[in-house]
């Protein structure tokens, strides 16, 4: 099969197309005939080395989120057949295919339908960044109907989730934004409030919005350096989730307001091969959701095919995408 | 009345004994005629100036925890009578009345019938490190039965009540201890297994104890220094509940093991006048379960009057002490 392989670490050029072996399918997996993938942040730095101990072996197929149709089903495989139209966030890590061919092999366990009324491309946007969300907002904070939810990068992969599916949870959502085009679209994403951080430091913000208490639930999709901020604007024995922190910090406003952090890392199920159930749930779940009209994809203006990887991932690195950044399957044509 | 106060901030001589003016009782406050008191570390890190900004003012009557006979009863208090026995932690602290004097002024929330089982000196012991400990397994890392639930510092003020109160949950309790005198003691607390530090470095128990998957929950009563070892008793996606961070910290394991960080701070509801009745609520079902024989205190074999403060102090402070130091009334004698 055609397939986009690197087989260094590397800029975007590192990028070759080149024909490989076709996996098999295995027990418990599915073969995806890919239709689509999107571009997060972990694919690019897998690309660059910055996280090398995660990554596949060379020549390395990456990408984690896939839609496609099931070409191929494993034994014990019983929810899925092939035709079927499918969703997933299933590789471009050690030890797993990836996204960036004409198939993928998936364990089935991390596999769903995709929403019925969304687009192969749409859907694609989807998987690892509602995963994210969802472990950090339903499961870990157990968001609450009347919390005063704060979104950190409310536009972004994980941010635009975090509004919508902390919207649904009956929360009151600020969404945290660098300009007026993105308050637009925090709006119509579902955030009661935008605040623009350029403009108004958090002190300012919590006593506006917050009589000075804080929040309940502070989403922090941006981490490391952002992450005193949300410390700050998080009230006494609040929650902070974050999705990266991968630094040294300050611990003692944790200490002092008593908060909770959770660290969400999505990959950990794919990387040690526990409770990957959960993440086929999630999205099954999610499916109904979108069908439902509660939960889209926001997905940035310019898309491209598949053998545009090297423009697609310079984009998505250059900070001026508004949302996700996805990629359709050209290899046949 | 008769107080032991401090003028200024210092060593353990700094305890000056004089004569104050007895407090009035205010609605929905009691006046508790003092019978014993108990060091705690945030007694002396006020004495010493660590933490000045959560003193009381000088002349500063200091210490939190207090058991004693209710002497006044204020407005809207209808859960006490004047001759109760009661124990609480209501006090020591900016804006508040200490338990180093004959009366201590608390908020009725804060207080609860003493355990009938107890002495007036074990009742003292509990109350700080009692609601720490309930903060942290119960309320926020809400343990489950058979979990397996770590504690560091197993013999020490939070860490005993932490053993009970775990094992009291349903888990398999691992205690770590310095000494083997200490090993026999978290036994009797109930531990299940102890693990002497000293011999084992956490990498080691870690493989012995969970086959190198990490524990369900690690109660970390250290902090700062030791929150890494915490992080990396933990399982993935595991628990962590610290009382103590005001530090920097390397949060990657955080992030890598996508685990949760508690911090209990129990100073805050009476620092910020929030949430006060639960303090009441924890120590009342705590006086239960002490007399159902669940939970028991642990004092140091030294007790002392509270006319030796001085000397109770130096003790707290040198790390000898094994369990509570208490300190019982003696102006009257």
């Amino acid at each position: 099969m055609k397939a986009l392989v690197i087989e260094q670490f590397g800029s975007s050029s590192a990028f070759k197309q080149t024909d490989i072996t076709t996996p098999e399918v295995l027990p418990h997996h599915v073969l995806i005939q890919v239709a689509a993938t999107s571009v997060n942040p972990v694919d690019y730095k897998i690309r660059q080395g910055i996280v090398a101990d995660i990554a596949p072996s060379f020549p390395a197929v990456l990408h984690a989120d896939v839609a496609g149709t099931i070409a191929a089903v494993g034994a014990g495989v019983n929810q899925f057949k092939v035709g079927d139209e499918v969703y997933a966030c299933a590789g471009g890590v050690k030890g797993m295919g990836g996204a960036l061919a004409e198939y993928m092999l998936a364990d089935a366990h991390l596999v769903a339908h995709k929403p019925e009324s969304l687009t192969m491309a749409e859907a694609a946007a989807l998987p690892l960044v509602s995963i994210t969300a969802w472990e950090g907002l339903i499961d870990r904070a157990k968001v609450q109907p009347g919390q005063k939810v704060l979104v950190y990068g409310a536009t972004g992969g994980v941010g635009h989730i975090g509004v919508q599916l902390a919207k649904w949870a009956g929360a009151e959502v600020y969404a945290l934004v660098s300009s007026e085009e993105k308050a637009v679209i925090a709006h119509s994403l579902g955030a009661d409030i935008t605040i623009n951080y350029r403009h108004q430091p958090v002190e300012e913000f919590v006593v506006e919005h917050t009589d000075g208490q804080g929040f309940d639930v502070v989403f922090d999709t941006i981490g490391n350096d952002n992450l005193q901020n949300a410390f700050k604007a998080a009230k006494l024995n609040g929650i902070v989730v974050s999705i990266i922190s991968l630094s040294q910090q300050d611990l003692t406003l944790l200490h002092t307001k008593g908060l909770t952090l959770h660290l969400v890392f999505m990959l950990i199920p794919m990387l040690f091969g526990v409770n990957r159930a959960h993440h086929g749930e999630i999205l099954s779940k999610l499916a109904q959701m979108v069908d439902d009209g509660k939960i889209r994809p926001l997905l940035d203006s310019k898309t491209f095919s598949m053998t545009e990887i090297a423009s697609a991932h310079q984009y998505a690195e250059s900070g001026q995408a508004i949302g996700k950044v996805v990629l359709t399957q050209s290899f046949h044509l």
